[in-house]
């Protein structure tokens, strides 16, 4: 029947296989079949998820009784709009950053896409799935050709960042031949780097994640932010209600809590050194990262990954870096602890 | 750069627009824009929800502040299974059934496409956007050369069920050809009509709602019934963790619930009939229905509508069919007190 896309996802967090390569972090039932010996409850430190959520609000039982409301939904967009520094009919709300990783490569037509990487996996999966032809480049004016360019600013796993401005001018020389620029800010709101978001226009789609900040990965939220016929397009490709009323009601309470958030970029940037010098006692050697999570190199990733797994604490490792390891943060003082009497 | 489908969606219920047509029902936002001075609180029966929801369990933190488990994701996939009477590796989870209606016209090559209808409107408007080529055509029969074919069953408004024997042979026919039969079984969880799920098989998927059964519209959670392949298909385009962690866990507590859902099935009937003698007195004719709404021709629906409306009731109008109304069902006694007050 004429099938778009060239085959299929094999991953450990979907529904397409089982018992395949392990493809992100944050999932447990992995860590323990990988080390069935491990003592529980286990340490997840495979995300870059905030340790210390953002205290939910009372959900009222309409919110999961009722379709999320129009009106729920524009007071979401309207916190989201002021918390990134956009304007509300520039927001797309979806139902997690990875829907919209999965969503915006079927708007658009095959052509050629550079992802700036190593990074993020899904974007250029997610590309190839969609039918697009995709390379990775070490920067972004190594895009050459491509109609499209991916940047994740600041980079996961790496913490690189890439200079706003710079970034600007790519998206209006991609936007000045049809093309776009993808800029993935996910881990961007605790970090002191220029969001992309004040200033997009014709030839940029800004992706900011919720769940990770707010360590609220559970409820599924994620935004784009672009120009207004691009937004609306996103927004059309996921329906209506794509986002659940819980999601709408938390996601507006803690968008507009900028008090909170200036107390875990501080928290979590004092955590973030702490694990550092732990890293740097074990002989890692720090490659980057940002507030919520570290990446460093090891004498002996391989082996270090094991003891960190036999001790029940589960970090990401990478394929095309065996001796490279990323800890997300450990929460409170057992986890703490538990760490550093591995990373000794 | 290349943009798919033919245009943006306008809804009152979407992101893409404002203060535009209404398009569904179940937003007392519009419906307070549309009558300013009617008494609160509103009685909502502009959807086919239950009025009565499933008692959520309770939910834990974790389900909140982790990414949604592959384990988690597979017990309910499991549920789901059990009670469609399909396997678990025919199931894909989405976030409401929406978004399986805006995603399977982008996983196929734009072609001929037969919507049986009049029925809920997003599916001819969901292929359309992709770039299909859509009639609505007045049975599965009169698809004629369509390569996919588009049947809700039962019918949304009217009730209308379609024969299974009818529908599997049809589904043989485009799969000979590499077409595809989409069965949208919304309503069918609380219907004495034979579900498709059991016997799927190459060109044939099936969708079904959850929150409409079990009252819990707002966690967004429904799922696609297909062959293996086409349900990996489906399940890569969402991604992994495209469910939020409370559906995931509230999803596998009442799919399990057998019990519920009879008593559900058995309470829903009854309140549907006696909503029937109402609209029959108001001199309404029953075009049909299910357990969840009933469908009526009455000989002055747009005055109707507006008298509701101007009572708080807030009923279901078809731009077709001026003086046709969808009634959902009142909760509780002061509810039908109130609807049973204007149909009189």
């Amino acid at each position: 029947m004429g099938e778009r896309g060239p085959g299929h996802r094999v991953s450990g967090g979907g529904q397409a296989g089982a018992g395949a390569v392990i493809a992100h972090g944050g999932d447990l039932s992995a860590a323990r079949r990988l080390f069935p010996g491990a003592p529980e409850p286990w340490i997840d430190l495979s995300t870059g998820i905030n340790p210390v959520p953002y205290p939910c609000p009372p959900l009222e039982a309409s919110l999961f009784r009722r379709l999320p409301s129009a009106a729920d939904l524009a007071a979401l967009r309207e916190a989201a709009a002021a918390a990134y520094g956009a304007r509300a009919d520039q927001v797309v709300a979806a139902p997690g950053t990875q829907v919209l990783i999965e969503t915006l490569p079927r708007l658009m037509q095959p052509q050629r896409v550079a992802v700036v990487g190593p990074t993020y996996a899904e974007h250029a999966a997610a590309w190839a799935r969609a039918g697009h032809a995709v390379a990775t480049v070490p920067d972004p004016e190594a895009a050459g050709e491509a109609a499209i360019v991916v940047v994740v600013n600041p980079n996961n796993p790496d913490g690189r960042v890439h200079d706003a401005h710079g970034l600007f001018r790519l998206a209006g020389r991609l936007s000045a031949r049809g093309g776009l620029l993808v800029v993935d800010e996910a881990f961007a709101d605790l970090e002191p780097v220029e969001s992309l978001c004040p200033g997009v226009g014709p030839g940029l789609v800004v992706l900011r994640s919720f769940g990770k900040t707010y360590g609220l990965a559970g409820i599924r939220l994620g935004f784009a932010v672009a120009e207004e016929d691009l937004a609306a397009r996103i927004a059309a490709a996921l329906g209506p209600w794509a986002v659940s009323g819980p999601a709408l009601a938390i996601g507006r309470a803690a968008l507009a809590d900028g008090a909170w958030r200036a107390e875990a970029a501080a928290g979590r940037r004092a955590d973030s050194e702490r694990l550092d010098r732990m890293i740097a006692r074990a002989g890692g050697r720090i490659v980057g990262g940002t507030a919520l999570f570290r990446c460093a190199d090891f004498p002996n990733g391989i082996n270090l990954f094991r003891r960190l797994g036999e001790a029940g604490i589960y970090v990401r490792r990478f394929e095309s870096a065996p001796d490279r390891l990323r800890f997300g943060l450990p929460a409170g003082k057992a986890e703490w602890c538990r760490l550093s009497r591995v990373l000794r």
